[in-house]
């Protein structure tokens, strides 16, 4: 396997998918053109303006972009392609729209086949076992919460610490990933904006500018440090 | 109908419901016993210390307290019931157990006959049309986000305003309420932490210390004050 699964598309003040632009042109290295899947649709943008986004930033290292709505035979497209970007937004309305057009299945088996494979964000969620520790709002009901399962364990993306000068009563961060493993036995990784997974064949290892926090059933959560093997 | 749908049980810095407790002698003045649903066991707590600190506090009020995972016969156990008190916590494990025990429709043929409810948090989520508009995280999959529509709109409670010192990239609470927008045509009510929606028969009111969010398809959101009918 050769995946990337990311926190965020995007950094504070930053430009979309700069800080991941080296990364991108390694994992994508040996192909000119990706598909493009736009169902999470972030604040509720169309397919089209999204993918027009997306194909912005892949001009500037020489890859093509083709959105996955853009097909009549999606899982026709999906088994040609060469590579594949999910972006962020509503994970809910990913994995609905995956599973209604039984693409999860697809992508899966392409992407274990060998097929380079960014997420960044609900895009990540889908690398997990299931998006059971999203962060996003139910918006709309999926027929199933399972996803991908590309590592053996789970994502929260955009981890988030507590912040102590919030007076505010939700929940926070970490104690919604501790009620999780109270139903739960599946490690959660909590990475930070500026982490992503990177899976190389069967070597999983976490990267980028953060620590990263791990939460298991029965453990307390613990750090560990940018190339540290999962 | 005679219920109360708070945004949060307890206020930064106070006691648990101190700051409703004049509001609660006034909801149950006719009765002396309620039902607690302990569902959604914020943090994991167990059903009878989530029960046994709830019924410290209506102790104060006069008030009994029987848990409902006390009764072989549920159903038997809420429509014998003479007032209900839904506690916060995690509203997909909340309904979840709701929809497996089939009691959602249950308790509210109760409550739409007259009989007090208070829901705090996930227990208001659940008086509106569906749980779309829960902040928690889909820790299991319920059969069914349908709830009780006690009202005719959805909550969504422990309302924040975007924050625009963080430098964080994950979606804004009205971002994710805009989602929601896209693919539901369902007022939304934000509710900030000190207010409530209260329902007296037929009338429906917005109460508490702050202003309240509205959000509905195709206009911009607006503030309504305490007071003012929905």
């Amino acid at each position: 396997m050769n995946i990337i699964l990311a926190s965020t598309s995007t950094l504070f003040g930053g430009e979309y998918l700069a800080y991941l632009k080296e990364e991108l042109i390694q994992l994508y290295k040996e192909i000119d053109e990706i598909i493009f899947v736009p169902f999470a649709r972030p604040g509720g943008i169309s397919h089209d303006d999204y993918t027009q986004k997306v194909r912005l930033f892949f001009e500037t290292i020489n890859i093509k972009v083709k959105g996955l709505h853009e097909f009549v035979d999606k899982t026709e497209a999906l088994n040609n392609a060469k590579g594949y970007f999910t972006g962020g937004g509503n994970t809910f309305l990913l994995v609905k729209t995956l599973h209604e057009e039984n693409l999860m299945t697809v992508l899966k088996q392409n992407i274990e086949n060998g097929k380079p494979y960014l997420g960044c964000s609900a895009g990540s969620n889908i690398g997990g076992q299931n998006m059971k520790t999203t962060n996003d709002m139910p918006i709309v009901y999926p027929s199933s919460f399972e996803c991908m399962a590309l590592v053996p364990f789970n994502i929260n993306p955009h981890y988030l610490d507590p912040n102590p000068e919030l007076k505010h009563n939700g929940e926070t961060r970490e104690t919604r990933i501790k009620e999780f493993l109270t139903q739960n036995d599946i490690k959660v990784v909590g990475l930070r904006e500026g982490n992503w997974i990177r899976k190389i064949g069967d070597a999983i290892t976490v990267e980028g500018s953060e620590l990263t926090r791990i939460f298991e059933k029965g453990n307390e959560p613990y750090e560990i440090e940018a190339g540290t093997k999962l």
